[in-house]
């Protein structure tokens, strides 16, 4: 016991010489760094007043229509995602935001023909409508399905990718489950790659509930860390080859490789599912901002462009990572973490019951973090363990005394809890 | 009889000769001409490569956030509005996508915590909600009430506006009246402009339903063609001042005014309806295009910036009405027409009866209009008398040939019925 207060008067004293400095150090949100944004501004020089602004099959970008996306710009984004153009969408400026509307419209008119969601949620109060959720994942996934009154299953993820026995199980029996979000490669926030056999379990599955779809947001496809690049099958064959074509939509945007916000973000899924939804589509919208995408289109024309471009944003924001998990591997002998091969996140795990008294205890010292539990439905994590660190914003020296600070709150947390124990 | 036989044979002859030249002309859709489009252009030189993205608040405009717009971009559309900027987000690219989503959201999660409208249909299968279409109206709003399940009812329109009238009778009244579409200025089609009168009926409405909104589309605002320029109340204040501030929802953007398809959209409302829609808004995406929102702020920072713009479109534009309006009224003496100050749009109105054989009779010589009934609710004109011209696009010369062609089609589908009377 004397031992414990020892230490955590030395914590103590630590943290109040960082807490004399007023630090304000933000490793909350992955938002790309201004270096990286310099990376697009190239684009800005692409169209001019005087740059043609016909697409390539005569459309004017500068008048309405194509609600569906320019062809150039469907080839540059089904490029990146190793699909065809004709099974993409190319939208406005947010992946998020078609996710969001992909549920809304289920809500609304149900999915293909199906029993609208809000319709199956009245008739049976007592039997809610479930969305399942690896865990730990995206904070705005879960308020997407929480907004829209989904009972929300928590499903364990390891290396390879969420527990498919456990989603197996749910999907197959149970037709109150709608859907699932899926991260594949480069999971948000633990930097996991889906395997090739947990793919194919998601190709297989056979959804009790028609209107069961799987919501895969390659939201980092093209998102490197290291000169490895793990790759994970192009989900829509794979659905397909396994009779399966419409039981998938897929997401990504352009904001983590142009502008975050000001991107083109595309819907990719099977025939069936984009006439369903273009139904919707055209009475939704005359058009979307064609005029960016024919910006991206001839900035980034094809998947080596984008490549190209992909490796000067890793030379950018690599050494941060390194920043942050050498402080990590030096400083930090009670915690666990990931070490990602690409994405944006380091996934951290305190000993049980700690995550949310060390964010306390960083924010105290001016470490600002995602709060602890966002990474779980309803923001809570049974565990209260996980703490999701994006090192992509700061800069090296901030992350170095950031990463200080969190590993010293961390101990701080544990010492204390053990005192009290 | 024998004359009208003659008559038509004259009016053939003279269609076959247009037949022959195998025009293809279309008078179908609003939208601006290349001209128009090449007063935008400048727009792109705004921004390039070593341009300042900071905005005024010292937001990155290069990265995610403020999903209710920058501050400059709210000043611009508030002022196009003459509203104050707390009262306006500046969102998408899509006023009409903006419309469709506060309806879809009403639907799903209900105006102001009350029942959502899904539910209120499902409760009541036999009793239908309602929605009130001021007529001739917009195809596009209907295209919008109609998929999400609305019974729609026609409310006449004449110079001054809706029969306010039937207006009053129905929302004071009819708990199931939800909405009705306005397009307070320059109306599509009819060009007419609300009077003072009507406004303030729309402000002093006492809706039976506490979750009844007046759908504004201000979508012509600025957009004269004439020096003339008429002027609506500004409906927010106008509300407010009856009591009601929370009775209407205004839209507009700048697709007429920059880039049709590829400007920015404005929903303006009172503070309580605002942060309504706030609490979904943050869940639905993480920031609309902010790079486009900086074009526009700086392309045009206010009112008089817009309005000296406008002029411009106006001197582009005008000569096109005034083309269509001298073969109207030299050849014309079959139907009546409409001689807007502003606005996108001839209405047209043929003897009852005559509108839908008149524009296949057009179509068979190469000219294309907004299909006959397109103005109505379910595509359905009782009359079938309504035509829309939409003269923005199509150049002077196409003009002259494709109104003298659709004056010989009125002409041919009324000698036609008398010939069949």
């Amino acid at each position: 016991m004397g031992d414990i207060q020892k230490e955590l008067e030395l914590v103590n004293n630590r943290l109040k010489e960082w807490q004399g400095k007023s630090l304000s150090l933000n490793m909350a949100r992955g938002n790309p760094c201004h270096e990286q944004h310099r990376l697009a501004r190239p684009m800005f020089d692409v169209i001019t007043s005087t740059t043609g602004m016909l697409c390539e099959d005569g459309t004017d970008a500068m008048n309405y229509g194509s609600p569906m996306g320019i062809p150039e710009a469907r080839r540059m984004m089904a490029s990146m995602l190793d699909t065809d153009p004709e099974n993409v969408y190319v939208l406005g400026n947010s992946s998020l935001n078609i996710m969001y509307e992909q549920i809304s419209r289920a809500m609304i008119y149900g999915v293909m023909g199906g029993v609208p969601f809000t319709r199956q949620m009245y008739d049976n109060p007592e039997q809610p409508l479930k969305w399942l959720c690896p865990v730990p994942g995206y904070d705005r996934h879960f308020k997407i399905t929480e907004k829209f009154g989904f009972q929300m299953i928590n499903i364990p993820m390891d290396e390879n990718g969420p527990d498919m026995d456990m989603v197996e199980e749910y999907v197959n029996n149970d037709p109150t489950v709608k859907g699932i979000w899926c991260v594949p490669k480069f999971s948000n926030p633990t930097g996991c790659v889906y395997s090739e056999e947990v793919c194919k379990r998601f190709a297989n599955l056979h959804p009790a509930s028609p209107d069961f779809r799987i919501y895969w947001d390659n939201a980092y496809c093209v998102h490197y860390l290291t000169d490895e690049h793990p790759q994970i099958p192009e989900i829509l064959s794979l659905c397909e080859a396994a009779g399966n074509p419409d039981l998938v939509y897929e997401f990504a945007s352009t904001s983590k490789v142009t502008v975050a916000g000001s991107g083109i973000a595309v819907l990719a899924a099977s025939k069936a599912n984009l006439e369903d939804f273009k139904k919707v589509l055209t009475v939704m919208t005359i058009a979307y901002n064609k005029v960016n995408q024919v910006s991206h289109a001839r900035f980034l024309p094809d998947k080596a462009a984008i490549e190209e471009h992909m490796k000067k944003h890793q030379a950018i924001i690599a050494p941060k990572f390194d920043e942050v998990l050498s402080v990590l591997e030096k400083e930090d002998n009670i915690g666990e973490w990931t070490r990602p091969k690409g994405g944006y996140f380091i996934a951290y795990k305190t000993p049980k019951g700690c995550a949310k008294r060390a964010l306390e205890i960083a924010k105290e010292c001016g470490v600002t973090m995602t709060s602890a539990g966002a990474q779980f439905p309803y923001g809570k994590d049974p565990d209260d363990t996980w703490v999701r660190i994006a090192p992509t914003f700061p800069s090296v020296e901030e992350l170095h005394s950031a990463t200080e600070i969190f590993v010293l709150a961390v101990k701080k947390a544990y010492l204390e809890q053990q005192l009290n124990k």
